[in-house]
């Protein structure tokens, strides 16, 4: 037997309300044999960057021809498109407003098609919930097999999100925390890989003012309640507090400087 | 193949304990087959009139035949009856003190059974926790195919909850608000068709002291942080501030007045 | 048609991130078929104590041969073991601190394994997320029918988790508030067998200075806003408030003393 088709579902909806069940209403009644899979509805109100952080983040632990909803949408009803991205590794679909760029270019871009089936559609289509309306409705006709290059027009490139990079320069890497999750780790925009061409592997890790050397393989490395750098879940340095908050032990937020240099 | 049977969750439980996983254990040991949606479980502790509001709300989104059930039950134990309600569209399983009654008009009331086969319960039935013990068994035996009548003795009508409704004049709708959404978005009891027979198309509408004119057509009409009247996704007039808390911004509750007028 | 496996899933990861959803993925890639049911990811941060109570009470109600996934991991990159423990009604996967000895105790221990088949986990196996890594694709490869005597080596037992016993004496018992649910329910310690040997059905609860009697059958027994003593869902005595919380009322927390005597 042929594997169901997974659905996962990213929003800023919050589960206080019905909104993601309502979603899921819409898209079993399309597609009965859709598996959902939530990864998260507490992007905060509006917020396009955390929600595309953590959509690149949880895309590739998904199987192949996985269909992502994303809606995270403070223009809806205005001129963005609704699109979906077909990838090497399954189709996106949300507004065309950067959410959905970070995990399309991790996930490797085959085509853009903007969603002008409107008989894929719910009707009447709302003004303010296109994520019950258009989004769910099509991602679980493609799920349930609809072709994505018959949901409407070839679009160039979704739009892009520019996210804060990282200035390297020998011995020296400048980035930033760009995401705080439940546990008040600090998930910098540094990749592994930036560190890789370092002449020395000692380094330090700066930020707000404390040193921390050197990077460790494990919370365990250091005492309960320290701080600590470490390549984390994300695949990304992370300045952590054993068994604690780096957030709050740092008063750090997103934007805070991160430093590395060759010790 | 047949699709699933679906089984939607509404309840005051919350996520922090594991009550609602309970639930959907008891049920999967009865009907394996069925998909579980969660509608929330974030209605406020004992909040029959929230609850009922985003059932009714939720329920017209789910294929015919969903079995939906609702647990705030803050009579658990006491003489209020346990029910089913069969309707055109699916089959409502909850506690007979309100909570089904707005979903079960929307839906077309067929029949109302007293829930009275204790071989379908779980045993021993608890005296707190009819959500485990009584109504998930017969939600999932529902869905499993058990007819309906068998259930139980015919009750003449659920128990009626009384909503607020709009006084309705010539060119003038006095309302109120009845929800408020993670968005802070306003929910008022105006429905749509309320505002049909006006006089003219322009209308005003009043909240707290503030005028809002036009009723527009999606939040991209104002500029950011700007307050709006809509016709929302729940098909009735909301109060919203784009991109923020209309709540906040208007220092508004559940019961605040809302006023339309005719310009 | 055989019943799809039933995989729970429990952790201190919150829902805010989309480190569960991850897991998820990482599961149906393994075992497609697998219906996935959240216990609940609310377990205060590194809450060993509290997870093993929520899941030892909720373990019970999912059908037999379900596999529970269980990750609360301070030490994650340590030392710790990573373990499955096959009990008579189904298999505990997780860290071996403690977490899964509670549940597998209940559920009746037949061989607990080491995890040691990294030809079935995830690689690279990162240093800080386990759940992603190791258990969730060792829970998933066991859902799709892996025989549990092929994880790895065998091990004497689980590590205990010392739980507070309550002091049994003829006509009183001493126990403590074990966990508060989200209602403000104070769940102790004191099973309703450790009140079966009193010489009398008469007894009084006290707690924090205030005389509670008698144990009542169902909380609509007293006037809403009052306090009672109940034997609750969790088999175990619970002080509560009608439609009310007790842990406010009494200014309670976990640890708090309850003594039951025969009046």
């Amino acid at each position: 037997m042929a594997s169901p088709p997974v659905i996962t579902l990213l929003t800023d909806f919050g589960l206080s309300d019905a909104y993601v069940g309502i979603m899921k209403g819409v898209m079993l009644g399309i597609c009965p044999a859709a598996r959902l899979v939530d990864l998260t509805h507490d992007i905060p109100p509006q917020g396009i960057i955390p929600g595309a952080l953590v959509l690149r983040n949880a895309v590739r632990f998904f199987p192949a021809g996985t269909t992502h909803l994303a809606v995270v949408d403070p223009g809806v009803g205005s001129a963005r498109d609704p699109i979906a991205i077909v990838t090497e590794r399954g189709v996106l679909v949300g507004p065309d407003n950067g959410l959905l760029h970070p995990a399309a270019l991790a996930m490797g871009v085959r085509e853009v098609r903007r969603l002008e089936r409107t008989d894929l559609f719910r009707q009447p289509v709302s003004h303010t919930f296109h994520g019950r309306d258009i989004f769910a409705p099509v991602a679980a006709h493609l799920a349930a097999g609809w072709p994505p290059h018959e949901l409407g027009s070839l679009l160039p490139a979704p739009r892009p999100l520019v996210l804060p990079a990282p200035r390297c320069e020998p011995g020296r890497v400048d980035g930033e925390v760009m995401y705080i999750d439940r546990f008040g780790n600090l998930i910098t925009n540094i990749p592994a890989t930036a560190l890789a061409g370092f002449p020395t592997p000692e380094v330090s890790v700066s930020i707000r003012g404390v040193r921390i050397a050197p990077i460790v393989a494990a919370y365990a490395a250091v005492p309960e309640g320290s701080l600590l750098a470490i390549i984390g879940s994300w695949g990304v340095l992370e300045v952590a507090v054993r068994d604690g908050s780096a957030a709050e032990h740092l008063a750090a937020d997103i934007g805070t400087a991160v430093t590395v240099t060759a010790d």
